[in-house]
C-alpha cells in the first residue's frame, strides 16, 4: 500500500480547505454509483442532517450544489432574484464585495451599504435603506467576513429584513458549524455554506438551507443551468439524485464529517473547541507582541487577522515559508488598507496543535532576529 | 483504523463516476492548503500533462474548472460565445440537446442539426449549414454520445469547421483518455472532459484544453463569475492557483490518475483495455440473446446500449437490482424512442471483471426465468 504519509501533512491554520480527520478522508476510499441506492441514501441523510442543525424540517429544506462556495453564492443570487428584483448588500470585506460583483455580472439591480473592514454593518442604516427604497426585494450579508474574521450580527439584520418583508440571504461560509444559527429566529430565507469549512469535510460542493416556501417561489428566475438552485432541489426531491454528476467522494466525506460533528457534541461543542483555539492563539500572539486587527468585541473565533510587526526584520514571505517548513500553514491577509496576515482556528485542530504553532512562530521570530514583534 | 471495506464495493459498469484504483483514492488521504506551494505544483503538473496528452504545449493550454462536467460545458459556452455569436450544434443524443439547452438559457443564438440517436451527424449537412449561414461563429459536437455510445467523427467535422474558419468546440466528456485525440489535427479550439471519466479520477472538476489564441480572444464575453473560463485561466497562469477554493482532494486523485494512465502505457493502451472489455461484453451479451442498439460501425467502446429483451419475464428494475445485489452496477437507458439499458466499459475494470458481470447477468436471467433474452 503506497498511501502517502498523511500524518506528516502540514497543519492548516487557514480559512479552508482545512485539516480534516483521517476518518473523514478514509470515507473517500470508495467508489459509489451516483444513481445507486446506497449513494442516494447518503445524499438524503446529509440533507436531513443539515436542516436539523439549523432549522425546522417542516418549513426548511437543503440543496447541495457542486463546485466552490463562490459558485454556491452565484447559484443563490442568479436563481433567487427575480428579473425586476433589487438586492441590498451589506459590505464590510472582500466577500461582501464578491456578492456585489456576482450581482453585477448577472445584471441584478443592487444597492450597497459599505462599511470599513473593522466595523460591523450598521443596523440603523439597513433599516433606513429599506424604509427609503421600496424597490429592494432582497438583503444579503456575510456572517463571518473571512477577510478580517469579523462576526456580523445576522439576527439583528434579519429582524429588520423581516420587519420590511424582504427576502434575507446569509453567506455563512465560515460560520456554519462553528456558531449555532437558527434560521427561523434569524429570519433567514437562504443560508449558504461550504463542505470544507466548519463541518470539517473536504471541498467539492456547497450547501444551501432554504425556507421551502421561499425556494419554491423562485421558479423561472434562474440565469444558468448548472447553478439553478430550484431545479437542483427539484431533482433531489424527485428521485434523491443530483441532476448532473455529483462529487461522490466529497459527499461520502461530508456524511462522515456530519457524524463526527455529532460525536463531538454538535455545533456548541465544536464552537467551544474553536473558541479555545482562538483564545490560546490570542494570548500567545499578544505575548509575542502581535496586535490583532479587530477590536475584541467584533472578533469571531474562526479566523483572526494580525498586523504585520513593525520590526524592520519582519518579512511576511520569509515568515510564512519558515512556518510552512516547520509544518504549519498560515494565511496571507486580504485587507484593502492594512498589512495583515491571518491565522485560522478551525478544522480538526485542538489546543495542542495551536500551542505547537505558537512555539513555531516564536522560533521563527527568533530565527528572523526579531526579539519582540 | 475504521476504513470502510472498499474492496467490497460494487463494480461500476456506468458512464461515471467510475471504479477507480485504490491508489487513486488513497491519494486523497491528505489535506493540502489550496494556496500552498506543494498544491500549486500539483495543479501545474496536471495542466502540463493534460496538454501533453492531446496537443502542442506551445499553442494549447489547460484550464481546470470545479464542478460537474455539465457546469464545465456551461463554462465554455457562456465564456466563449461573443454577444453577437451564433452556435451551430450537431445533435444526436441527450448531451447534444443539453448544449442546446445551455445556449438557450444564456440567450446564445443557436442553430441545430438534429440526427437520429443511432446516426452520426452528417458532415455534408454541416458544410451546407456553414456555407448557408455566415452568422454562425462556433460549431459544437459531442465526441462520444453517452446516450447511446455512438462515436462521432470529430476530425471530419473539424476539417469543415476550419475550412469555414469557425471556432470548434468538442465535448469529449466520455472519450478523453479512451481515444487518442489530437487537437491540432482535429481543428479543435476548445475540448472539454471531466475528471471522473477515462482518466479514471474521481468527480469534482472538469478540464478544458484550449488553443491559447482562441482562449485569449474571449475577453469580456463571460456571463458568470464562477464559470468564467478566461478569468480562471488567467488566475492559473498568474500564480498557479484557482480563483476560488478548488476540490483539493479530487485534484490529488487526478494527479495520481494521470500517473497511472502513463504507467498503463498511455491512452492507446488504456483504449485497448476498454476495447477488450467492450469485445467481451458484446460477445457474451450476444450469446445470451441481447441486441445492441447501434450498428457495429457506429459503436464506440466506452459504453454500449442494449435493447430490453422482448421476453415477457424481463423487468429492468428487477434485473438492475438483482445485478446490484450481486455487486455489479449497470446503467439505465437515456433514449427517447427505445427501451434500452447501458453497460459501460470504462474505469479500473478489466477482462476478469467483465466476465464476472457476464456470469452475473446469466445467473440473473436464469433467476428471472428467462432462458434466452
Amino acid at each position: 500500500m503506497n498511501t502517502l504519509p498523511s500524518w506528516k501533512d502540514k497543519a492548516l491554520f487557514t480559512p479552508g480547505p482545512l485539516t480534516t480527520s483521517q476518518t473523514v478522508k478514509q470515507a473517500m476510499l470508495r467508489d459509489l454509483g451516483s444513481r445507486d441506492i446506497e449513494f442516494i441514501a447518503v445524499i438524503q441523510a446529509i440533507r436531513q442532517q443539515l436542516v436539523a442543525l439549523c432549522a425546522d424540517p417542516q418549513a426548511y429544506t437543503a440543496v447541495l450544489m457542486p463546485g466552490s462556495g463562490t459558485s454556491g453564492i452565484e447559484a443563490i443570487l442568479s436563481s433567487v432574484l427575480p428579473p425586476d428584483g433589487k438586492l441590498l448588500i451589506l459590505i464590510n470585506g472582500a466577500y461582501g464585495e464578491r456578492i456585489r460583483k456576482i450581482a453585477g455580472i448577472h445584471h441584478i439591480a443592487a444597492a450597497t451599504l459599505v462599511f470599513p473592514e473593522n466595523t460591523q454593518p450598521d443596523a440603523a442604516a439597513l433599516a433606513a435603506a429599506l424604509e427609503a427604497d421600496a424597490e429592494i426585494t432582497h438583503v444579503a450579508v456575510v456572517h463571518c467576513e473571512t477577510t478580517t474574521g469579523i462576526l456580523n450580527p445576522i439576527e439583528v439584520y434579519g429582524a429588520i429584513a423581516k420587519k420590511y418583508a424582504r427576502t434575507y440571504i446569509v453567506d455563512a461560509m465560515s460560520s456554519f458549524g462553528a456558531y449555532p444559527i437558527n434560521l427561523p429566529s434569524c429570519g433567514i430565507d437562504f443560508l449558504i455554506s461550504s463542505a470544507n469549512k466548519c463541518v470539517e469535510g473536504v471541498p467539492g460542493f456547497s450547501f444551501v438551507v432554504a425556507r421551502t416556501a421561499a425556494l419554491t417561489a423562485i421558479r423561472g428566475f434562474a440565469r444558468t443551468l448548472s447553478l439553478d438552485l430550484l431545479a437542483q432541489w427539484e431533482g433531489l426531491e424527485r428521485d434523491g439524485q443530483f441532476r448532473f454528476t455529483p462529487p461522490t467522494h466529497a459527499l461520502l466525506a461530508f456524511h462522515q464529517a456530519l457524524h463526527e460533528l455529532e460525536q463531538e457534541g454538535g455545533i456548541v461543542a465544536r464552537g467551544e473547541r474553536y473558541r479555545q483555539n482562538y483564545a490560546i492563539t490570542l494570548t500567545s500572539m499578544h505575548m509575542m507582541g502581535f496586535r490583532p486587527y479587530l477590536d475584541e468585541d467584533k472578533r469571531g473565533y474562526t479566523i483572526t487577522s494580525f498586523y504585520y510587526p513593525e520590526h524592520p526584520q519582519f518579512n511576511f514571505r520569509v515568515f510564512y515559508e519558515q512556518l510552512s517548513e516547520k509544518g504549519y500553514v498560515i494565511y496571507p491577509g486580504k485587507l484593502s488598507h492594512a498589512d495583515c496576515f491571518r491565522i485560522g482556528h478551525i478544522g480538526r485542530l485542538g489546543a495542542g496543535d495551536v500551542r505547537a504553532l505558537m512555539a513555531a512562530i516564536a522560533d521563527t521570530l527568533h530565527e528572523m532576529g526579531i526579539t519582540n514583534a
